[in-house]
């Protein structure tokens, strides 16, 4: 299994991670450990004491270290060893473990596995929509996934999915009606957009349009490579801008925790009846309720069928609406191959090893 | 592993397929999907669609076709593509699924998984019996068994054992003292059957006789490749024809799901007090305590205990009683290896390649 | 996986074995059934009958055999069949199982996998001070643990963990700050023992001194390979004998089930309120919440960290604390080469393939 290296990837939602908690969390087969040092700020670390393999995340914090649960070395958010209870003052120079940059951004940890001078934080994406939303017109959630993470952004990157697996909420039959553009954006990003005149709209935003039988009916997903998506959807009056009718803003952002695991965070904001937490609180239940109770059990129900090999390589029967997975897919292959290229013709690079043991 | 493939195999029990009801087997390796028709007649497909491989069993019902959950693509029993969502009314040649010869019949499925050219209902075998015992005189179930098939069709072709795992039902000691005769039927089927003469009838069975101490015991196996046997036992009064007093029918159908795991049909009919539905569902709650609760944990444990080899590979000790259950295992590779030797010499075949991929 | 043979083996405690009761466990791969005679004795076989493989352990004791639970062959303590009952009185020469010897001492069953004419039981340790101790001054128990037992004889080998995995119970920090000697005893043993002299004794020793604050903390571990440890602990007044103040004389006892997973005995004593009832159940309640709280959750967490590779292979940070346990893990490779080598040099010898299949 390759992964793009030279990324950011969300280990979690900055709540997660409590003053003073950690949180051990894998990422592309890469234990890790997150922790708040005094002043706040978050660390990541590989998870595992360098003396007897200990997982650090079971350990305790002191002072700006983690302490090993099992023989109290302390290790900084640099990954230096800070104490040793056991060597008279000594600490072997061995005894460190990896450090990675890491970022809190935009409610979420962002963490670098590769080369660590690349690792400017200019490279996140700009979700600050979510930061900016109002407490009451916005939610977020965490559903790790038995499925590959391509499996997942195909998932949203083919919305024409919500008319047959979401019926009743969120779709209506518009998005599977219109052909959908795809294009190519700079900076490793590929837009799908769809634009259903005059249709019918999903149930969930009906209720929130003078007339709910009919509407221009619109979405959009940029994704960035490799697995970050935003997704914005809505339905407003015929022949009228999209801003004037019901619009939402999502991210869907899938992390891949191994071949066949997922960490799927996503979240959501509304441009209508920002103050009203009732309504809030009903759609934070609804989504987690689609997402967990039919988006899952597919995904999950098409891993098990495909196992650990790449969808393509099975030679699916491709349909006009795969055509933005489809590029996708090729984007990300591409990423892969040029970052392992770049890392073979720069032998003495410690890159590859290093990351992935 | 290799099967018999040119065989009808029991996929289930007509009675669990609802009017417009689907259900999702895996038979030989092979995920299939059973679903009835506008009609109500069963049909079999493979359990993937051919876009995005979703199970078609998640998926439902519209007119005589089965629509994918994910995307909406529709199937008719035959396989092919009915109706494309996204195409502008284009169905791609290649989105269509294998479909499978199946019957109804003797209140089982019936599929086929080898070439379709051959599959004759002819070569069902005669269980009408089942369907023709009164109501309250029969019962069937299903039991899935984390074994080889092979090792559940032993423990029907050597029923010596009922004495030591069920000796306080349906053993009495009566065929483990005498020697069963095994010979070899037309049309791939081995019979083994047991007379003890003057013997002591099985509780059971003693219940229904005038001196339940003593009786002519009798039992006889019927085995129909792969997997299929017809059980007869009863115990009369010595000397007398055995139809003279209880006798019982049974079916144990064995359809392998995998190397180690096995669907197990059941059935039964008796001769006696056919209109006692007390009787009845008694008879019914005991077998299937036995079935589930002394069999099943038995074969269970030798699968554990002897990994995905061959039994006979392992040099067991081999005793008389061995000999149906040893002929079984004989003719069964004798049909696989011919089977494999007809496919490698027309290479033009698809079937191999077609059936188990 | 390679384990050493010719010694012996704590299989489970003597009262897990009830009188007529049998006892299925797995030792070093080998799957084992004990049982007792008609006279109370312990006899040990392979877990398998020759016949169909079953488990023996799910049978029946008739006099001194256990009859298999599918076919009725008997076995008795030697792994001879005693009773055929299909062959018409005739045995197969074939029909027997793998018997081992097997020895009841200090409260335990001991058994030996390797060559029986090794066998002496005057290789057993002198384990006597268990059986001695009074009713309500000790305890045991077992917990079977999915870890390499080399890393539960680590844990007990380097106990600077208990100040740190076990702060508020077993450890008071004395330990950790004081070096430890190790010796290289007759007989394949290593002895590892501290003496912290004026420090804080643990605050399980404390309750039982007159100045909880100070004492001479001291422990000592005399470790037979390949898993049998002898631990003892206490805490005196500073510069009086170790005698004087509170001591417990405990047993960390491992078997190897395969290559992660281990059987993990232990028992206790203690040398103050021997007759206190209701201290005891605290000692023995306080006990078993450490190891299945605190140290079987560390070394599964640092089994599933290493994965089955030998963890000094992984060059791990080694600390001083660490030379007891490195001296261990010495000795046994050197055990098992000289015993493999042994075996290689006499190939008429049919050990090896004979106890591990």
């Amino acid at each position: 299994m390759s992964y793009l290296l030279n990324t950011w990837y969300i280990a979690g939602w900055a709540d997660e991670l409590a003053p003073r908690a950690m949180l051990g969390r894998t990422i592309v087969e890469q234990p890790m450990v997150f922790f708040r040092d005094s002043r706040g700020a978050i660390q990541a670390l590989a998870d595992r004491c360098p003396h007897r393999f200990a997982p650090l995340h079971m350990g305790t914090i002191v002072g700006d270290s983690i302490q090993c649960p099992y023989h109290g070395l302390r290790f900084d958010g640099s990954g230096q060893c800070t104490h040793n209870p056991h060597g008279e003052g000594n600490i072997p120079k061995a005894a460190c473990v990896r450090g990675f940059a890491v970022v809190e951004r935009h409610g979420a940890i962002w963490v670098w596995l590769g080369e660590r001078h690349l690792a400017s934080d200019a490279l996140i994406p700009d979700f600050s929509f979510f930061e900016q939303a109002p407490t009451h017109a916005k939610g977020h959630g965490y559903l790790p996934t038995r499925a590959h993470y391509e499996l997942l952004s195909d998932n949203i990157m083919d919305l024409s999915h919500v008319d047959f697996l979401h019926p009743d909420t969120l779709g209506g039959g518009a998005l599977s009606r219109t052909r959908a553009a795809v294009e190519e954006l700079a900076n490793d990003r590929v837009r799908i957009s769809w634009w259903a005149a005059d249709d019918v709209p999903p149930p969930a935003f009906g209720a929130h349009l003078e007339d709910p039988s009919r509407a221009d009916v619109w979405a959009e997903v940029i994704w960035h490579a490799p697995g970050l998506m935003l997704l914005g959807s809505g339905a407003t009056a015929p022949g009228r801008p999209r801003e004037e009718g019901p619009v939402t803003w999502n991210l869907h952002l899938m992390t891949p925790q191994d071949a066949t695991n997922t960490h799927y965070f996503f979240a959501n904001t509304r441009s209508f009846e920002q103050d009203n937490a009732q309504l809030n609180a009903f759609v934070q239940d609804m989504l987690i309720g689609i997402f967990a109770g039919e988006d899952k059990p597919m995904v999950e129900a098409q891993q098990r069928q495909i196992g650990e090999v790449d969808l393509l390589g099975l030679n699916p029967v491709l349909l006009p609406v795969d055509a933005g997975a489809v590029r996708c897919r090729r984007v990300l292959r591409r990423l892969i191959e040029t970052e392992r290229a770049a890392t073979h013709a720069n032998p003495s690079s410690s890159f590859g090893k290093e990351v992935l043991r």
